[in-house]
């Protein structure tokens, strides 16, 4: 493993992008090489069998660009695939943001009673709750699926009435009569989901912790370069982004992400 | 071509469901062959490039298993490969969901201004506009990408005030100050729509006629079996659903779409 090999970025598609922009804020001098699966994006409504093949590819083609750590920024890649992927890359270390959101939560909020959104998929492996309590017995977890949130990411209604009718519909169980007290966070268990912070703020109020995995994930990969002298020095922060389907496309909703202008030219298209 | 021989239909996903359900009203003796690609749905934001060679993988499958018509039954991949998959199956009769949208609409509404809901990539194919303008040079057409909506008809929240909020943003600008009377028509460019009529009915008012080409495509298969003697005779109407990618969610959402229930065990399971 080189020191000046990039870090390797993967996700179905932009959502993770909010990871990569974590990683460049503590990270800049380390190059970056993100691969967005839009060809087959969402995973989140696919069988464990396709995530899993799919993983797989993403994660193989990344390797081969010679990258010196991968992060699997796809909460439902990482709950479906991540042991296999750290067991069929190896010795390539592979960091997924389930176990970073999971730590942060329970490191905030001991024994809370935590809910994750999360796409079908990762909802239905339990992944979030088997971490969460591993890290703490007294947590109790419920998670939520949420394809809704997806498509409204996507469309870049972040805020205003529609995104909150929606968060409200989702959340409304959860928080009746006005009562969210016994909900001490939301974790938000896609890496769509961060931009929809404000109407899900909006919705449960200010005494629930809202969790992404973005920062403490890019933490982790920090800890991780450090102890393993793997850090680049005097490197150039280069970015290169990688999708499989849809440049313009990747572009227009990834800007929205990354919270910085993209170019179509600026994404170069690949085959898995 | 074998008068016992199955009508193929294709789509995406559970979408073109409800065109199957309008051929099996008109045609229940015929015996009926769906594909569903939901390991690779959405089509609607993915590339031209992409829709294509999915669309022709999916209609090679079905052409193997010996059927007498295929019916493209995704708007998508009718806007984007009809012509291309009427070419490479012939002599095999291919008939797609546009034309007879468009047929519809301007049937029931001659120089009519005509609102398409559509996915992206439909909508920017322009291919509801050309096939409009050819029947009917006085007709006016705008083309509305509302990916929000596929997700909405997934999810199953077909009616309620999530579904009216989320069309009234798309149509907000059409129906400005109560008037929705410079719309005659509003087409349902996309086979997830028409279980979110009753939502559209109550954000356009009762004066704008809702089109969906489910119907009318039946219309126009029925004729052409009945001109070329295709027609099955004594048939049991026997019907197979095959998908790319899970069955369990393709048999709950699909209920919906074909209002019958599903089991997955009923869901073929293929590899494209």
């Amino acid at each position: 493993m080189q020191v000046h090999n990039r870090i390797g970025i993967f996700d179905s598609g932009v959502g993770g992008l909010t990871v990569l922009k974590s990683i460049r804020e503590r990270m800049p001098q380390e190059n970056l090489l993100y691969l967005g699966d839009t060809a087959r994006l969402p995973y989140g409504t696919k069988s464990k069998e396709s995530v899993l093949r799919y993983a797989v590819q993403a994660a193989a083609h990344l390797q081969h660009r010679e990258i010196k750590l991968l992060v699997v920024a796809c909460n439902t890649a990482a709950a479906v695939a991540l042991p296999d992927l750290q067991e069929s890359l190896a010795p390539l270390p592979v960091i997924g943001v389930i176990e970073p959101g999971a730590r942060a939560a329970v490191t905030q909020c001991p024994g809370a009673n935590h809910l994750v959104l999360a796409t079908e998929a990762t909802a239905s492996r339990g992944a979030y709750r088997d971490a969460i309590q591993r890290l703490d017995r007294n947590a109790s977890v419920t998670e939520l699926a949420c394809e809704m949130l997806v498509a409204l990411a996507e469309e870049g209604w972040a805020s205003g009435a529609v995104a909150e009718s929606i968060v409200r519909q989702y959340l409304g169980p959860f928080i009746a009569n006005g009562d969210s007290a016994r909900l001490q966070t939301i974790i938000l268990g896609c890496t769509h989901f961060p931009i929809l912070r404000p109407a899900i703020r909006a919705v449960v109020g200010d005494e629930v912790s809202i969790i992404d995995s973005a920062g403490t994930t890019a933490d982790v990969v920090e800890r991780y370069l450090l102890e393993n002298k793997l850090q680049a020095e005097g490197g150039r922060g280069e970015l290169r982004l990688l999708a499989t389907d849809g440049r313009r496309r990747f572009a227009r909703v990834g800007s929205s992400f990354l919270g910085m202008p993209l170019a179509a030219e600026d994404i170069e298209l690949i085959d898995l």
